[in-house]
C-alpha cells in the first residue's frame, strides 16, 4: 500500500532529515524540548518514559495526514497522543519517533439532537463533549474515570462506569476519519444506526491503539438524558455479598446503569483523598436511569437482593450535586491509591471474566493480596466483570516491580483460564503484550497479517499490541492438534 | 500466509484434482449432483443461480479445515451455505467451486445460563437455538425474519426485528471459530462481556460474507426473556404520519423492542397471504418488553404520538399465540409480496438512514413507486432507519429487471446522499458490490488490502463484497483532494 518515500523504497530511517521536513513544514509547533518530549513519553502509570525525538502539536486531519507522508518517507516511527490519561504504557516512544499531540484537533464538529449523534475531533476529551450537550437533552455515556480525549477512547476501546447499560467505544463509535500509515486519509462508517455494507474497519480502528492508522475525527452515538437518575453506595459485610449482589443483578437482568466495586482498601483509600466518611467495608456504587418509576422498581430490586447478601444501608444521592460528589470521589480513586504511599506510582492491572466466575476471580486475588508485601487497592465496573488493582509501588525498587509483576501475572493468567480477557479496557500497549498469544493464539497471526497489510514499515506506535516478531513476515503459528480446537 | 500446496506454488486451478481429493476424504458426502449443485447455487432473491462445481456436506469444523485446504492446494474456490435464505446473491457461485454446506454443524455446544450466553455451530438455526433456550429463560433476540442459520446470520452481519432494542448481530456475537483461507483454524473473541485485548477479528468476520474465512461456530450473548411482553398494530391515515411517529418514538428514546412499518401495499399482500384482515393502510406492527409497568408505560407514550400523527385504534395482543400470529404475517411479509404475482420472483433492496432522514427518504421513495409500472410492498425495521422493498418482477422480462434496478438504485443513491447505507442488513453479496465504493470512498482500498492478506490466492467467495478488480494488489485508490475530506 505504501509507495516509495523520496528517500527510495529501502530507504534506512533518517531522524535528522525527518525532524528538518517536519520542522521545515510546522515551525514552532514542532517541539524538541526535553521537557515536551518527556511529558509525551509516558502516561498515568509506572511506565517509564520514553521519550520521543519529538512532538508535533497537529490542528487538523490535514496536517496530521501530512506530517505521517513525512515520517513515513523518512521511516520515522509516529505515535498519536491525546491527554496521556491511558495505563499501559501505549504512548511511551520505545523507539523513538513522531509524537503527535492530537489536542488542538478539538472542534465539535455537529450535534444533531434528531439522530442522537455527534461528531467530534479526537482531541475533545470526554467533560468538554458532555459540557457542550448540557442543553441538548444528550449525553455521551462513556465514563473511563480520566477526562480523557474521545480519540483515545477510540483509540484504546475505553469503557468505564457507564458501560454495564450503555456499552464500550466499540458500541457507541459510528464512524471514524483515519489517517493510514502512508498519510492517506479514510472515512469508516457512517451515520446510520447500523450497516451490512462491507468489512467493519470502524471496529477494527476502535481498540487498534494506534497501530493501524490515526484516528482524527469520531462519530459517535449519544444517549438521551434519563428523566429520572438516583445514585446510592451500599457497604457490605464481607467482599463475597458485594459480589454476589453483582452477579445475580446481571443475570436478573436488572438495567443498572453503573454497579461499581470499591474494596475495604479502596475505600479506605477514597475516604483519606476525598475527605469521603464511607464505612470502610467493601463497598457498591450504583446508579439507576429511566423514568421515575423505573427507577424506583430497579433500585427496589436491587436493595431486595442486596439485604439477602449481607448489604445495606443504602445511602441514596439524588441531587445532582450530591450525585456529582459521590462519583468524584469514584473518579478518584485510581489517585486515591496512590496517595496511601508518598513518592509511589501505580501498577494498574484490569482484567474482566464471565460474570459466573467473578467472584472466585475476586476471592482468588484477595487472597494472592492478603499474602503479598505490597498493598493493591481494588475497584472495578463489576456489572461487566471487570476489575481492577492499583499495585501501589516505588518502581525505584527492583522487588517491588517484581511482586507487582507477579501479582499481575498470577491475576491475568486466572482470567484467562476462567474464560476472560487479559484487558477489559485499558488496552494492551506494552504491558500486555506478553498475554495477546495466551489469550488469543494463532489468531494473533491473524492480527499480524492485518499489522503488515496497513502499516508494512512498521511505523505507526511499534512494540504496541503486537511484538516485533509476531510482525515479521513468514512468521506463521502452527495450527494446533485437533484434540484441541 | 498461504503455504506453497502440494501442486506448487503457482499452481493453477485444477478442478477435476481437487473434486477427486476432496471425494477421497469425503466419499458420499461430497455431491455432484445437479439438482443439490443448483439449490447450493442461488439464494431466496431474484438472482440466477450460479451452481458450485460440487457440494460438501460437512460435519465438523475440523472437516471444513481439511476440505478448505485441499481447495487452497487445488485453487478451488469455497463458498460458505447456511440455509440460503440470503437476498443479495452470497452464496451464487459465480467462478464456480466447492460449496460447503454447514447446516451439519448443528451442535448447540453449551448454554449458559449464569452468563447469558451460548456457543453454537454455524448451522444452527434461530429458531431451534430459541426452542432450545425455551426453559432457560432466555431467548436469541437477532430475528431477520427467515429462520437462517446463526452462522449465515453472523457472516451477513443480520438483524430485524428487535434490532432496534436488542442490537445486530455485530452487537451480540462475542466469539467466533473461523476457518481461514489456508484452513488454519482461529478462535477470535471470548466470552467475557467486553475486552480490549488486540484487534476485534470478531467485528471483521461478522459481517465479510465468507470472503475472509469460514465461520463454523458463534459465541453469542442471549437476552433475558422480558417478564411482560405486549404486540400491537396500529394503522395510519397516512405513511407520513406513521413514520413521523416511529422518529418521535426514538428521539424519546422509548425502548421499543419492535417498531415496523408495512405500507398499504404490503398490507394488502399480508391480507391475501396469511388471511389477517388489517386495514388497508400504512401500519406499524409494535412490541414492547419490560416490567408489567415499563410495558404499560412505554405503550402508553407510542400511543400518545401516535394518535398525535393520524394513528390508531390500536389493536393489542397480549397471549403468546396472539402475538405469534401477529409476527408470523410480518415475517411472511416477502412471501406475501411475491405472491401478488404468480410465477414472480422478488428484488429485495435494503438500506438504512439517520433517523432524521427517514420521512424523506420514504416518502420519495413513494414518489418513485407511484410512478412505476412494477408493484414493490415496503416494508422496514424503521426504528433503527432501515427499509426494504420488494420489488415484485419477472426475471425472464429484461424491462422489468431494468426497472427494477432503476428504482433499487434511486434508492440506494437517495440513502447515500442522506448520509445512510446502501445495506441496513442484507449485505453486498453481488447485488451491492456496484455501490461499495460510492459508500466508502477509499476506505474500500483498504479493506481489499484486508482481503489480500487474509485470502492472498482470492479463493473465498469470490465476486463478493469486493469488486475483483478492487482486490487486485497494487490498485491503489488516490487520496481525495484536500477541501473534500
Amino acid at each position: 500500500m505504501l509507495e516509495p518515500g523520496p528517500t527510495g523504497a529501502c530507504a534506512p530511517l533518517d531522524r535528522k532529515a525527518a525532524l528538518a521536513a517536519l520542522a521545515a513544514r510546522f515551525g514552532g509547533r514542532l517541539s524538541t524540548a526535553a521537557a515536551v518530549r518527556d511529558q509525551h513519553g509516558h502516561d498515568e502509570s509506572w511506565h517509564p518514559s520514553a521519550p520521543p525525538d519529538a512532538v508535533l502539536f497537529a490542528r487538523t486531519t490535514d496536517e496530521v495526514s501530512a506530517a505521517v507522508a513525512i515520517c513515513a518517507a523518512h521511516r520515522l516511527p509516529v505515535i498519536a497522543f491525546g491527554t496521556g490519561t491511558a495505563l499501559e504504557g501505549g504512548v511511551c516512544a520505545e523507539t523513538g519517533g513522531l509524537s503527535i499531540d492530537l489536542s488542538g484537533l478539538d472542534r465539535i464538529v455537529r450535534v444533531s439532537t434528531a439522530d442522537l449523534d455527534c461528531t467530534v475531533e479526537a482531541g475533545v476529551t470526554r467533560s468538554r463533549l458532555n459540557s457542550h450537550l448540557r442543553d441538548t437533552g444528550l449525553f455521551f455515556p462513556i465514563d473511563p474515570g480520566a477526562d480523557a480525549s474521545i480519540g483515545g477512547m477510540a483509540a484504546t476501546r475505553a469503557s468505564g462506569t457507564n458501560a454495564v447499560r450503555y456499552g464500550t467505544m466499540r458500541d457507541t463509535v459510528l464512524g471514524l476519519t483515519v489517517v493510514l500509515a502512508d498519510g492517506r486519509v479514510i472515512r469508516t462508517g457512517g451515520r446510520a444506526r447500523k450497516s451490512a455494507a462491507g468489512y467493519d474497519l470502524t471496529r477494527l480502528f476502535v481498540g487498534s491503539e494506534g497501530t493501524l492508522g490515526l484516528i482524527t475525527e469520531i462519530t459517535l452515538r449519544l444517549a438521551g438524558v434519563p428523566e429520572a437518575i438516583v445514585a446510592a453506595v451500599c457497604p457490605f459485610a464481607g467482599i463475597r455479598g458485594a459480589v454476589e449482589t453483582v452477579i445475580e443483578t446481571i443475570q436478573a437482568g436488572v438495567p443498572v446503569a453503573r454497579i461499581e466495586l470499591l474494596d475495604e482498601v479502596q475505600i479506605d483509600a477514597v475516604n483519606r483523598y476525598s475527605r469521603t466518611d464511607h464505612r470502610v467495608a467493601p463497598t457498591l456504587f450504583l446508579e439507576f436511569h429511566g423514568s421515575p418509576a423505573a427507577v424506583a422498581e430497579q433500585a427496589e430490586a436491587v436493595a431486595a437482593v442486596a439485604e439477602a447478601h449481607g448489604g445495606g444501608p443504602f445511602a441514596w444521592a439524588r441531587a445532582a450535586e450530591e450525585r456529582a460528589r459521590l462519583w468524584r470521589a469514584r473518579h478518584e480513586a485510581y489517585w486515591a491509591a496512590i496517595a496511601l504511599r508518598p513518592g509511589a506510582k501505580g501498577w494498574p492491572t484490569d482484567v474482566c471474566v464471565p460474570i459466573s466466575r467473578l467472584a472466585d476471580c475476586i476471592l482468588e486475588t484477595k487472597a494472592d493480596l492478603a499474602a503479598s508485601s505490597v498493598i493493591a487497592p481494588m475497584v472495578g465496573h463489576v456489572g461487566d466483570g471487570n476489575f481492577h488493582l492499583v499495585i501501589v509501588i516505588d518502581p525505584a525498587r527492583p522487588d517491588e516491580l517484581a511482586e507487582a509483576q507477579r501479582l499481575s501475572d498470577r491475576l491475568v493468567r486466572r482470567a484467562l483460564a476462567m474464560g476472560g480477557t487479559s484487558s477489559g479496557e485499558h488496552g494492551i500497549g506494552t504491558g500486555k503484550v506478553a498475554y495477546l498469544e495466551a489469550e488469543h493464539g494463532d489468531a494473533v497471526a491473524v492480527m499480524a497479517s492485518i499489522k503488515r497489510a496497513l502499516d508494512p514499515l512498521g511505523l505507526l506506535n511499534p512494540g504496541k499490541v503486537l511484538r516485533a516478531g509476531a510482525i515479521a513476515p513468514g512468521v506463521r503459528v502452527a495450527p494446533p492438534p485437533a484434540a484441541d480446537r
